[in-house]
């Protein structure tokens, strides 16, 4: 079914591969990606979970993010709930929940809420319309902000806006970092591989004229920083 | 300069934050990211590399990833470069590489070569225009296709189609899986911490009257599969 020049693929080697293989094949391609959770309403009383790989950082300030969705997958609801209430929730996949995550993406019918069939807790949070995972140790709140339309696979950018943060731990430093690890936030391969992560090191900003040291006691990140400290 | 409710944060305290604590604070949020090195060349004969974590998979068929970019950062030489040339290569960071793939975000003037600047090596491959980096295990080839402005924040997604694929070691399982932490490739946390990764699992495909299962020898996993096998 496809052709394996020792290691090395070409454009027509990729595109005789067989769909299944493809899939599994190209997406262990982009590396390591996040493991979240999405939490969308309704509005009539039944609420959506669907776990994403495909967010990506957008910038910080407005905070901005944004996830990929495709039209006719099993995460059309959540796309459906985020236009119609205009709010969802962000929660990191950790390594107690990785299980549940993943069951979320079972094709369940729309009038069931995943987070009853996999057994997660939906957390009301006062001002904010989708649920939280109760179970998930860093929540965020958004709020809907566009919707781009990319013609070129027919796919959907969904960008939103953080108007709330939740972090279940004494894990933020004081230079900003979020200690994802620390509360054991996992990260996924491919479509069904899921990691826990172990830190090499936390590296200083870096400058052509200077060699690279790492975040220490004595050293602390800062971005864009040019006054020759770390 | 910024408020913090229990470890709360509302849309006011978010604006609140402090400019370098806001950065790597909201860079955090996402969860863990790829780390991949962009190669390009201006054609001129000077060659580009910059660090991104910022990759997204957009789909399997076609091949397509997009990333993103903002207009006034260091890597504004990579998006030009993609223009002008059309094509670009995106190399999996590893356990060996990550200090000096961090150190090719300094600013070096543009007539320097990252590659040079930071002690890594430009691979040419045949039919392929840009430099893929020699020390990474997984290289991609990419063709650009599309770069689509996000008036929102003023960032760009760049958007490519993979032909060429070159993974340096018998990793690629039979189902298409490629074992990504099997040849060390990393992962990043916020704008400066890179984590290697230790696997937990490979679950099958969830359905919603099935226990969830491990893939095994056993069982394989296949992508949408309802025959009831794994």
């Amino acid at each position: 079914m496809w052709e394996r020049l020792d290691t090395k693929f070409d454009h027509a080697s990729i595109a005789q591969l067989d769909r299944r293989f493809r899939n599994l094949f190209i997406n262990s391609l982009t590396g390591f990606k996040s493991a979240n959770l999405i939490g969308t309403t309704d509005g009539n009383g039944v609420d959506n979970l669907a776990l994403f790989s495909s967010l990506v950082h957008l910038g910080a300030d407005p905070s901005l993010i944004g996830m990929i969705s495709r039209p006719h997958s099993v995460t059309r609801d959540t796309i459906e709930n985020i236009e119609l209430q205009g709010y969802y929730s962000i929660n990191h996949v950790n390594k107690d929940i990785y299980r549940k995550a993943h069951q979320t993406s079972a094709r369940y019918h729309r009038e069931i809420s995943e987070f009853e069939a996999v057994g997660l807790t939906a957390e009301r949070v006062p001002g904010m319309p989708a649920p939280c995972v109760l179970e998930s140790r860093i929540q965020l709140g958004m709020k809907f902000a566009q919707k781009i339309h990319l013609d070129i696979n027919d796919t959907d950018l969904v960008i939103g806006e953080i108007i709330y943060v939740n972090i279940k731990d004494d894990i933020i430093r004081e230079d900003g970092y979020v200690d994802i690890e620390a509360v054991s936030s996992i990260t996924v391969s491919s479509l069904n591989t899921y990691h826990e992560t172990l830190a090499l090191d936390s590296l200083c900003y870096a400058k052509p004229d200077r060699e690279l040291a790492s975040v220490s006691s004595g050293n602390k990140f800062v971005p864009g920083n040019d006054d020759g400290s770390c």
